[in-house]
């Protein structure tokens, strides 16, 4: 882990720590409590601090701010459970398993107000600019979240895919390093060079979760491959192979879709995928957008030394796949 | 009606059809157009474009924090009726009813952002101080439907009842008033008294519900009455019946709590009401909020006729069980 990466996470850690919830009502408090202490990678708020650094801020300055995103993160991934029925979060019961669906929609809803309070935390005179970008990011990653479910009942395209990941996950990315930022007094071309750089990394990761869910070393990648074959979820990968899927191949494919049986399922359909040079497909787009995420880093005005920091952790979290 | 409230229902109501959402995902907005069309008195806008007048201003000035508030309250709704299981609202169908639950939550979701949006419209030096009004606002309205619902399972005092009907729904009365008042520059004294206005109002207007289900007349009120004893429901009538039941009643009521015949049910009930003035012990109770609420609106320093506008208003709406 680069050092000044995990300094970071150990200054968000302690302050998520600190983040103030009355004890009453219990049952309210307490999930989000619980929820939040989960871990993850903090991404959004180290982004958030790295954006502030780059253009010279200190990241003490900008605390609730990194706070405010991550909140919201976690609001929407305490939402997003509930809306796929999903048992675990980072290996824990998820909050409507572990009390209710009452209770986790009620939470959610305290963890989005809450992000808002913190967020409100500001005394810039970029308040207004920074509150209209996290308004902006939060409804388009509401918009993310229903192109998802729409996207489970009808016909999408490789293009759709792109957009619903870019929405669902990517904006968030480039808006944590934007708001961090714009609160160190970032030119407005600048912020908009590194809300890219954030966008299209974002797609890049969202596209290696797709190579490592089909093609991931169990051991390192921590949970068996093939779940989202086994699911029939389209992913840039499934979506690839139906669009270039011709004749027998393409047969095959359709019946392979329809098996119940998992491993069988899940061998058939990556046999089709290396026949379909889905793997290398996908990696292309996925290069593609790290390469465009990189190129938009470069023409960003700042000290190098800070700009090969946001460099290396985007690489560290690129080479999981080969 | 007022006519200044009609006129300022009618501005109400134009402006939410005015309110901007984009076209798609179509599963996402069209709910939120959907439930904002559903109508209800717009009690909360209203108020807000009161208070505002109260202090001199002008109610087209503060469209945008008067939609905020209606769509915070509308948000709410939404998620409430997931919450409860409802499937009417204002004899429409419910958005988890007509679209699905998950879809209810992710478009309330949009919508408790889409108030901040409309809430960030503000161009005032006061900005802040609305916003952590609004921000501890929706968190307390939040903490009244967590007690809401865990009054379900456990036994509840009278204080208890009062401070969750407070929260989830007397405190956004209090605060549409002063976040009108706020952007027309009123004093700190006089923001708390027309705080305490419309919060004593609300718990008013709240134990008159209750009452209304038991005792209002079907014609008027528009729907059956005795849902609530029906339903078990701990009201302000129920909670006193059960504080002050004693010996035999104590025993008849025990028992007709556990019918499954609702007539039989709601009529023992009433007449164990009756037996113990539970009626005439809520209407003090009602009165005495209503008492409070209108010597802070006395005391307020304002134009007596503006001041008359509120205190006709709140009259109207407190009429209506005799």
């Amino acid at each position: 882990m680069i050092p000044a990466i995990s300094s970071h996470i150990a200054l968000i850690e302690s302050s998520i720590q600190e983040i103030s919830l009355p004890g009453k009502p219990e049952n309210l408090y307490e999930p989000i409590r619980y929820f939040m202490s989960l871990g993850g990678k903090r991404m959004r708020p180290v982004l958030l601090l790295l954006g502030h650094e780059l253009f010279g801020g200190k990241a003490k300055d900008v605390i609730p701010q990194a706070l405010a995103v991550e909140i919201f993160h976690n609001f929407s991934l305490v939402h997003d459970d509930i809306m796929d029925n999903a048992p675990l979060r980072r290996a824990k019961a998820t909050v409507h398993e572990k009390w209710n669906r009452n209770i986790a929609i009620l939470s959610g809803d305290a963890m989005l107000v809450k992000a808002y309070e913190y967020l409100g935390q500001t005394h810039s005179p970029h308040f207004k600019k920074i509150f209209d970008l996290f308004n902006k990011t939060a409804l388009e990653v509401c918009e993310g979240q229903q192109y998802d479910m729409d996207f489970e009942n009808q016909s999408v395209s490789i293009a759709d895919y792109l957009e619903m990941i870019r929405l669902k996950t990517s904006v968030l990315l480039g808006a944590s390093l934007t708001i961090g930022a714009i609160l160190a007094n970032a030119s407005d071309k600048d912020c908009e060079h590194l809300y890219q750089f954030g966008q299209h990394l974002g797609i890049a990761f969202q596209l290696q979760d797709d190579l490592l869910d089909a093609f991931g070393d169990p051991e390192k990648f921590g949970k068996k491959t093939g779940g989202d074959i086994a699911a029939n979820k389209k992913t840039y990968l499934m979506l690839t192979a139906l669009q270039d899927a011709e004749g027998a191949t393409k047969e095959a494919l359709t019946s392979a879709l329809l098996l119940h049986k998992h491993d069988e399922k899940i061998t058939r359909i990556l046999a089709i995928f290396e026949q379909l040079n889905v793997k290398e497909k996908t990696r292309a787009e996925m290069d593609k957008h790290f390469a465009t995420a990189k190129s938009h880093l470069e023409k960003i005005e700042a000290e190098t030394g800070q700009k090969n920091i946001l460099l290396q952790l985007s690489e560290s979290l690129m080479i999981r796949v080969h």
